[in-house]
């Protein structure tokens, strides 16, 4: 793995185990559900991505590095996390990094793999929220995807055209990606405050 | 991938699609929920399947043109159920014929594959059931195969062998197909009609 | 497959059957829905071990007993259980021999394939845990990972390492995987009597 693209994984699996760890711990979980719900959101939609993709070994399988920030990111939050009071906003912003840079770095490696244009943004979509998906289903929440929640698969679709369309016109990777996440993070966090969702 | 086994898979992920269209539509999914439940129901079974059998690439990935009729049907079905009531029934038959469908090409694919014929069932059982069961899954509903159902499983594994059974006395595959795809549909809508199930 | 780890193997498939059974059969289950959640809970540990380090055939797909051995299981525990009565705890024994059996063998394959100690020691707890995982999703219960219910996870864990350190110490396999499994077995049925839990 090239640097820049490890620490923009780094960055996802990062902000996502983050997010895992604040939505176990408003649920009373002990350290090994914290653990194994930052776990299951940081490595999720990757995982999911490599599998279908037939694209061993599996990102985190041979990078030990990335299994040690989750257990360590847990391990913190865990003693942390005692002495605040999380209110159900506070997964907003890792929850949209994670799904910002993944849905980019999703998109990239399938291109790279010279899928159908439409298989690279379903790939995209797929890596961006599946890790969410995972997190709200091991804490019993519904999961943003069928919840009608603003906008949540829809900025991952958007982050992996932005991501395809700077290649298009010239960009390199690393460019795209920073517009593809930046798209992405930037609608989610504003249809958030705005109360943008999709019509029923 | 030959042209009837194609058409094949077309029919059962078109069914299996309108079936989490309807599901989705039901529990007022917005867009982007009916298109993953449509997704999830056309391509769950057979990516299961696929990623069992270590048979890369999976049939979707490389074979845009499902993962497109899958979005155009979220997409017109969208529009066109606003102006329908659909009732709890409405998805019998489109998940029969995806049931049947499935649990025949599944088995055959396995089969193909010189698997023992034990798990060629299995694994026919597994293409035919698991999209449905995703489906219910991301829809709130008990899963058919958990819920004591009209014969759900039941009727996946006649097909199943219904096919070995047509191949083994002769019948080329497309028969056996034929044959295995209407045996599941008849005995699922059969017990649907009769109310059977299994006994508890 | 060497005739020890056959059998090593072959025991936790029937273990976790049984505990899959069990669980089923108190949730009112028909024949299917017991097979099934047989099935899911016998091989799931060990098929997610499989696909996420891409090791094919996957362990059941060439051994056609295991899937022979859990559906007899289920057959014949369909008709027994009609004369029993069930408690919660029935599953306990069954259930612990599954997680520890699963967590040595896990542990095991995944070292053999060289994978980083951390990775393995992951591999193992999903082995073992991810059978019970998929068990209390279909019969309704909260997955005990994510419940602080008695050290579940905890015990895969310790099992792992003790199956690493028997081998780092000059252990052979079969010793390595017998002590692993006697550590985890041991922990979870003495966190059970004594209602050990991690603080929360």
């Amino acid at each position: 793995m090239t640097t820049p693209i490890y620490i923009m994984t780094l960055v996802g699996v990062v902000a996502f185990a983050v997010s895992g760890v604040i939505e176990a711990r408003r649920k009373q979980m002990d350290l090994v559900g914290i653990s194994a719900a930052a776990f299951l959101t940081a490595f999720g939609g990757g995982t999911v991505r490599d599998i279908l993709l037939g694209r061993y070994p599996i990102f985190w399988v041979t990078e030990q590095s990335y299994v040690a920030f989750v257990l360590v990111i847990a391990v913190v939050a865990f003693f942390v996390s005692r002495r605040m009071t999380l209110t159900p906003d506070a997964i907003a912003i890792p929850d949209a990094i994670g799904l910002g840079v993944f849905s980019a770095t999703g998109t990239q490696i399938a291109a790279d793999l010279n899928v159908p244009v439409l298989i690279a943004i379903v790939m995209g979509v797929i890596t961006g929220s599946v890790g969410g998906v995972l997190r709200d289903v091991v804490c019993n929440e519904i999961p943003a995807i069928f919840a009608r929640t603003q906008l949540y698969a829809t900025c991952a679709a958007l982050g992996a055209i932005v991501y395809l369309a700077s290649r298009a016109i010239g960009a390199d990777t690393q460019t795209g990606l920073i517009a593809g996440s930046v798209a992405t993070i930037a609608l989610r966090l504003a249809a958030i405050r705005l109360n943008l969702r999709l019509p029923a």
